[in-house]
C-alpha cells in the first residue's frame, strides 16, 4: 500500500480529523469486509502470534490491523477505567425481527438498490445494534467485538463529553458566555482564550489548527504525538501532554462565524468540566452517566502522561452501552428508572445549532444540517440527531420512529463521507420499515 | 535518594524479584506512610497535576510514586482485560470487630510489642480485608485505594498462574513429568527445554538468570525492558517480548536441585498453559475462575508488546476479589454455589513442596517452609499457606483459623523480607483471637 492512504488512516483513526472533505476523494482499494475480518487474517492468534500477524503501538493504525485494534485499544495504550458500578444491569428487552436484513434503499449519490443486510459488510461493521421502542430488534457482531468486550467510540466520545456540558450549563454551573479563560486561565493567550464556552461547545471557534493530513507540519501531527495515541519519532522535543499542546494553539479568524470541526475543542471543553466539577472526565462519565445507566460493562478512556482524558475520540466502551446511551436520550433523559439527562439538555440537542454556520463546513451528506453540543442533527423529517466517529463510529437516534442504532465499524477510510452514502439512507429505510409494521 | 535503592525499588517492583536476601540489609530511610500518603502529597491531583506531582511511565515505579501507581497500572501501561462477566456478584457477609486493632504481637527479631493497627501503616498497606468463615471481619483502604479499583498484585499473580497449571494437571491435560520443549518447542534450546513442567511449577529450575540489582548487566533488567514494564533507553536492541527473552535463557545447574525464586519460570508456565488451553492467560483466568467467583469487578493484566500477559506479576485485581479468591481455596475450592477448583488442587498446594529444596534458598522469614503450585506454605500449626507479592501483596490462608487475609501494599521496599515481621506474627495474633473467640 502506498505511504500516502495509510498516513492519512493513521491519522483520521485518532479521532482528530473527521469528515475532511478530501478524504472522500482518495479512494484507494482496500480488501473488504470478509477479506480483511482480523480472525480470518490471524491477527494477534497465537502464543504469541507470528510476528507478522501481530498489532502494535507502533502498526495499530494501518489497516487492516485497524480492525482487530479498534476493539483492543486497552491491549496498545494507557487507559483509566469508567465503572460501571455495583448496580443492576438495565435489560434490553429482545423482539429480533428478521424482515431487516432485507429492507432495501439507494445509497446516496447512486442508482442500484442495496439492502440492510449488504449494508454491514459495506460499511466494514464490527457490531450493530437496532433498538424500536427501547427493545433490540438487531444485534450484529462481526470480526473482532463480541457482545462482551468494547470498542473505539472515536469521536462519539465528544458527544458524551458535551453532553456533560450542557447538563451543567442547565444546573447553573457552567456560563456558556462566559469565555474560555475564565474556566481555563493557563488558556488565556491561546487561541480559545476569548472564545465562548458556547463557541466551544458548538464547534465555532477561530482558531489555527490544521487537520490537512498532507502536511507533515499541520498541528495535527504534533497533538496526537502529544496525547501520545501516536508514536513519536526518536529526538521528538514537541508537547508531551493534551493540555501542554492546547496552550499553544493560535487563533485564526473569527470565533462564532463559521462551525469548524475541530477535535483540540472537546479537550478545551473537557478542562472546562474538569475545572468546574473538580473531577477528572473519567470521573463524570462514571458518575453522570455509567453508574446510572445499568450499564453492562465498564467503559474506558485512553490517557495521556498526564493522566488526561483524550476527550476528543478517546472513549471506549459496548455496544450494547453505547444503545442505551442514546435510548436514555431518546427517552428525553430518563432512563433506567430515574432522570439522568435533563429533559431540557436533550431538547436543547434535539433542536440543533445554527445552520448557517454548519452549512459554511460543506457537509454534502448531511445539508440542512447543524452541529449542538457535539451532537450533529440532521434536521430532517423524523427530527434525527447523531453521534458520528470516523470509520463508522455513530448513534443514530429517531425520535419519530422510536429507534435509536449504535454502531460500530473499522472502515479502511477514516471520514464518514465514505459511509454515509450507505448509512444515512439505510438508517431512514429502516425507521420507515419499523414505522411501517407500528402501522399495521 | 540515593540512586542505588531507587533502582532497586524500580527493578523489584516489577514482580521480577522477591525475598532477595540482599535486599533486607539495604534499609535507606523513606518518607512514612502518613507522610508518603499519595492523596496528602498531591500525587496526580488536579487538571493536569502539576508537572512535580505528576505520576508516568518514565518515573512510576520510583517511591513515593509506587503508592499513587500501584492501584492504576493500566494508566501507565497497556493491559488486557479479565472480565467478571454478567453474574450475580458473591456477597460477602460483614461481621466487623472492633477488637483486631488492638491485637498485639512481637514483630520478627523484634522485642517490642506492635498492634495489628500500628502493623498497617508499618507496612503501607493501601487496603486490607480480614475474611473469618467467610465473614468480613476487618477491611480498611488508605491512600490511593478504594473498595472501587484494582491494585497491582505483584507476584501474587504468579498463584492464580500455579493453580490454574495445577487444575490442567489434575484434568490430565497437562504432564508434570513432561518437559517443556513438549509444550513449547520454540523454548527447546533454551535452559527450560529439558526441565519437566513441575520443576517449572515448583521453581527448582536450574537455569542462568541474574536478579541481581546491582548488577546493570543482569537478565533481569533486559527482562523488564522485554516486557515494556520498565521505560526503554534510546538505541534499545534488546528482546523485544517476554517469549523473545525466555528463549535466550540458558541453563545452569541441574534442575530439581534447590528452590530458586526467579520470575521468568511463571511465564514460562503461562506459555505452557496458553499451548495447552489455545487461549490467553487473560482468558483462563476468566473463565475459570473470574466468571465464577462472583466478583466485584473485572481485573486486568498488564501485556508486552505482542499482546502476551505479564504472567510472573501482572495481574491487577479488586481487594475483596482477591479475598474472594483466597476464601474459595480455604472451602476447598468450592465457592458461590460450585466447584471452581478441585479440592485434590488445592489438597496438593496446601501439602506443600519439597521442603529440602525450598532450605536451600535460606529464607530466614520462613523456616520449615515449601513453595508448591507457585504457592508459599508455611507448614506452621495452622497449616497456612500464602501467596506473596513483593511490597507487601499477600493472601494468607490460615485453614485451621477459618481466616483469609488479602492485602495490598506499597512498602518502599520490595522484599517481603522486610514486611514478613510485621505481617507474619500479626497475621498469627489475629488468627488466634478470632479462634478464641471462637471458643467463648
Amino acid at each position: 500500500m502506498r505511504a500516502f492512504p495509510i498516513r492519512c488512516l493513521a491519522l483520521l483513526s485518532l479521532g482528530l480529523l473527521s469528515h475532511h472533505p478530501a478524504m472522500a476523494a482518495s479512494t484507494p482499494t482496500f480488501a473488504d469486509a470478509k477479506a480483511s475480518d482480523p480472525i480470518t487474517l490471524g491477527l494477534m492468534q497465537g502464543t504469541p502470534p507470528p510476528a507478522d500477524k501481530q498489532v502494535n503501538f507502533a502498526n495499530y493504525l494501518q489497516f487492516p490491523n485497524t480492525r482487530w485494534a479498534f476493539s483492543h485499544q486497552r491491549e496498545l495504550v494507557p487507559t483509566a477505567n469508567i465503572a460501571r458500578g455495583q448496580g443492576a444491569v438495565s435489560e434490553l428487552p429482545r423482539a429480533e425481527r428478521s424482515d431487516l436484513d432485507g429492507v432495501q434503499f439507494t445509497p446516496l449519490g447512486g442508482t442500484q438498490p442495496m439492502t440492510w443486510g449488504q449494508s454491514l459488510a459495506a460499511n466494514y461493521t464490527d457490531g450493530i445494534v437496532v433498538l424500536h421502542r427501547g427493545k433490540v430488534v438487531y444485534e450484529r457482531y462481526f470480526g473482532a467485538l463480541g457482545a462482551q468486550g468494547q470498542h473505539m467510540a472515536m469521536s462519539v466520545t465528544k458527544s458524551f463529553v458535551g453532553t456533560l456540558a450542557a447538563m451543567l450549563v442547565d444546573e447553573g454551573r457552567l456560563n456558556p458566555a462566559a469565555e474560555v479563560a475564565s474556566y481555563v486561565p493557563e488558556l488565556k493567550d491561546s487561541g480559545f482564550g476569548h472564545a465562548t464556552v458556547r463557541q466551544v461547545m458548538d464547534m465555532t471557534t477561530g482558531i489555527h489548527y490544521s487537520e490537512n493530513y498532507a502536511d507533515p507540519k499541520a498541528e495535527i501531527w504534533e497533538y496526537a504525538r502529544a496525547g501520545h495515541v501516536l508514536p513519536r519519532p526518536a529526538g521528538y522535543n514537541g508537547a508531551k501532554t493534551l493540555y501542554e499542546f492546547l496552550q499553544k494553539v493560535q487563533a485564526e479568524g473569527a470565533h462564532g462565524d463559521a462551525f469548524a470541526y475541530k477535535t483540540v475543542n472537546t479537550d478545551v471543553l473537557s478542562w472546562i468540566i474538569q475545572r468546574v466539577t473538580g473531577q477528572s472526565i473519567m470521573a463524570n462519565l462514571q458518575e453522570r452517566i455509567w453508574s446510572k445507566l445499568g450499564a453492562e460493562q465498564d467503559a474506558y478512556m485512553a490517557v495521556d502522561e498526564s493522566g488526561t482524558g483524550f476527550a476528543g475520540g478517546g472513549l471506549n466502551l459496548s455496544l450494547r452501552d453505547m444503545a442505551r446511551f442514546g435510548e436514555m436520550l431518546r427517552l428525553d433523559g430518563r432512563f433506567n428508572g430515574q432522570q439522568i439527562v435533563p429533559a431540557a439538555v436533550v431538547a436543547d440537542i434535539r433542536n440543533g445549532g445554527d445552520k448557517p454556520a454548519f452549512a459554511k463546513a460543506g457537509y454534502t451528506t448531511l445539508p440542512g444540517g447543524s452541529y449542538r453540543n457535539m451532537w450533529w442533527v440532521l434536521h430532517n423529517a423524523d427530527g434525527a440527531y447523531s453521534a458520528r466517529g470516523i470509520h463508522g463510529q455513530a448513534i443514530y437516534i429517531d425520535p419519530k420512529a422510536e429507534m435509536v442504532i449504535a454502531r460500530f465499524a473499522s472502515h479502511p477510510l477514516a471520514a464518514n463521507a465514505n459511509l454515509d452514502p450507505t448509512s444515512l439512507p439505510a438508517y431512514e429505510a429502516v425507521a420507515k420499515q419499523l414505522m411501517a409494521s407500528d402501522a399495521r
